[in-house]
């Protein structure tokens, strides 16, 4: 509790806009922990059933049925939230706003905006100040504890830092999960390689169930138990704790495991495709990412699949004595590595890029609570990345002797899997982009001469000669 | 020769603007078919050395200096190719036309454009007839024989498949590499994709010349004539023939192989990675074009490459007794078979997603002769194709043998390459899809049960009972 949110007795110090799943929910957070908040929906008949609904937390509310009235109900300087769907939905808000607002109002955007929009808004010289904030944890993060990432001007995030930091999730050694990450769009844009890293982790995850079910025929009650027992070591995560969950949970219905039942097509809401657009757009490689994201369109590809195991036969031969668990459990590590080397090196990518100075490891430390990709191994991540933020991690000491442990498990795996017909393709990808990071002398060489031979798009020699043309060229010759 | 390029004598049907490396080529192309032409560029002295130098074929070029004059020198209806740069440029000239020219007239865009720009220009309403297409080949194609990708509506690709049809490359059974693709952009779309297929056969051309050069330690000479030998048989294409002769070609400067001295970091127009997104953008599964381009990208990353030799040491361990020059050649057949199935199916959904009737078969057959990926196997893929257009081509009955055959090589070459740390990005990319589409209970199920867990994303069960929510959800048990 500040000073801020205690001055001026009924008044609040900040507004929010929007009471759909996530706004109502981070509403309640931000009165639970002793702000002052006034709230507006487009709909009034929602923002008084949002008041009549909070309880206790009613007294620190102040539901408003106008805009004017909202603004009315904050002291200046003004804070407000928006929480209203992605695209022309806050534009229209940030319009509708601009008469009320002066130079020293901050108008916050928590939605799933696309960083390109976040960078426009901030660029377009809007008549209050603009800061763009990614929420992670859904709706029960927004209740109870979002990993929240800000980007925007410095001085605002010195300005929001009390509420955000009040309501974040917190590590285990009581670090709240708010932090800056660098201008403008940079929050949104680090939300959305959250994601991304979500898509292949679980994907990843995915590929050890397989090998494990397939491979080894092992049930998914001993798959269960297998997770449960990763997530008290190296893997300890939310996503590998939540595995073991959904592969010992009961199928209420047919008395089974439910892993069993439930069909094997993915959804998505399309932020993983997202990430990977943007990847290319940057020329940065993130091969696990691309991989999580096909694996998912390949599998609503349901009926052209069993067609495919009809031609070629059901897949594998069993792997037992080839790999076991703990294998898998050293590919997994490994895996992990290389996935966040890749989306960290991204990011460095966009901060070079779009003139950002990220701060990369204060992105690593937000991760820690409240998102789904909170894990243990962002602490080690953390303490890499502020030796050298800009170095690729797998080149940070601590995870390349991480590596060197792991990876011939991987190895093993990532073999076993394309002799036996077990389809990896995010541990596949990630250590092929490991095998061409470590080495020196790669193969495009030859892609060189090729485009030189039909082309003429020239190359550069080992020797620094400027001779660009190899004698196919007309002319090239002596 | 038609009638319609006989009509008027001294006047041509045709036109060209833009007189650049590929407008001049495909200008003198045109011209040596016999048929008149008449040609403008913005620089007046560029058209007048263009005229000056067409030697014998000057005599059926008319050079003109306004739009205006080019315009009255075509007998209508007019044709007018605009070889002119993608973006801005057309949509300028396009107007810069539009007082000249009547509903009858016909515009060809011949440049790179993207596809939803021809799109966006078709359905823009213009006063005349408006085609795009896409010219495969480079200069030397334009010039003597390129492919050429058409996409429009069908009765103009009937009016201009005389004189496209004329210029175009030719099979060894005589079959003219010009086709109409289907409507709008399909033309510019499919030689998109066609560059995608273009990155990939060389990133598992490169692939292989790893192998045998750091896990064989065979030298470039006897890697070129491997090719060679290659080349001989079901890999018989332009691009397996050139690697031979980029590998067995001496360096005149230092005298060794001068493969050995290419830098080898690959550089590129950005064309694979246009590909790559606009899968995404469709959810169509092209991880081998993915990891063609992502190779690129690291394989400019030399420094750190050289950093991460120095921490893990370089790479492999021989092969020798391993893999043969026989199991490569058959894990490439396989490898070219799975990219060119995610391509297709890329078409496929573009197809669905923008309302095409893509000719699959006649696109086959287009990329025969004349364009870069043209290669002996495109014959079958045009027969498979011609069976059902729409089943992949993995499926085909024909391609399905073939791939039970090479799979094992497949198997070992990627096995021992994760093993021994030789990177396959692309063919173990190929692999992983290819068993994901040949399981028919994939893994997407733990998937399926992690997002309902974290954010009630709800599942389908394989029993159809409409249960979509596992023990987690607040409520779901009964």
């Amino acid at each position: 509790m500040t000073d801020k949110s205690m001055n001026g007795v009924g008044q609040a110090n900040i507004g929010l806009i929007g009471l759909g799943t996530m706004g109502a929910a981070l509403a309640l957070n931000i009165a639970e922990k002793g702000f002052p908040i006034a709230v507006w929906n487009r709909t009034t008949s929602v923002t008084q059933a949002f008041h009549a609904g909070a309880g206790a937390l009613a007294a620190r509310i102040v539901p408003t049925e106008t805009l004017a009235a909202l603004v009315s109900a904050i002291a200046a300087p003004r804070t407000i939230i928006l929480m209203v769907p992605a695209g022309p939905a806050v534009d229209q808000q940030l319009e509708a706003l601009a008469p009320y607002l002066g130079p020293d109002d901050l108008v916050v955007d928590a939605g799933n905006a696309n960083f390109h929009d976040t960078n426009r808004r901030t660029a377009a010289g809007l008549p209050f100040r603009f800061v763009g904030i990614g929420v992670s944890g859904g709706e029960e993060g927004a209740r109870h504890g979002p990993a929240i990432m800000v980007g925007g001007a410095a001085e605002d995030w010195q300005r929001l830092s009390p509420v955000l930091q009040a309501i974040a999730a917190r590590t285990e050694d009581g670090t709240p999960c708010a932090d800056w990450m660098g201008p403008a769009g940079a929050g949104h844009f680090v939300k959305a390689v959250h994601n991304g890293i979500e898509y292949a982790d679980m994907q990843m995850i995915a590929e050890t169930y397989g090998v494990m079910r397939d491979g080894m025929g092992l049930a998914s009650e001993a798959i269960g138990q297998i997770f449960a027992r990763w997530n008290e070591g190296t893997l300890r995560s939310y996503l590998v704790e939540i595995s073991a969950a959904v592969a010992l949970a009961r199928d209420p219905v047919a008395g089974g495991p439910l892993l069993d039942m439930i069909v094997d097509a993915a959804g998505q809401k399309g932020t993983g495709r997202w990430t990977a657009i943007e990847a290319q757009n940057l020329a940065a490689p993130i091969p696990v990412i691309e991989a999580a994201v096909m694996a998912r369109n390949v599998s609503a590809r349901r009926a052209e699949r069993a067609i495919g195991e009809a031609l070629f036969g059901a897949a594998p031969q069993r792997l037992d004595g080839v790999l076991t668990a703990d294998d898998l459990e050293q590919a997994l590590i490994a895996g992990k590595i290389l996935c966040y080397a890749q989306g960290f090196a991204m990011m460095t990518a966009a901060g070079a890029e779009f003139g950002w100075a990220l701060d990369m490891p204060a992105i690593a430390r937000v991760w820690r609570a409240g998102c789904i990709i909170r894990s243990a191994m962002l602490n080690d991540m953390a303490n890499a990345l502020s030796e050298d933020p800009a170095r690729n991690l797998i080149l940070a000491p601590f995870f390349a002797d991480h590596l060197r442990h792991c990876l011939p498990a991987l190895r093993r795996v990532v073999a076993a899997g394309a002799q036996n017909g077990l389809a990896l393709p995010a541990l596949a990808s990630g250590l092929a982009w490991f095998d061409m990071m470590r080495t020196a002398r790669g193969t495009a060489n030859m892609i060189q001469g090729q485009r030189d031979y039909f082309g003429l798009h020239g190359f550069q020699r080992l020797d620094g000669i400027d001779r660009p043309h190899g004698p196919w060229a007309a002319g090239a010759s002596a």
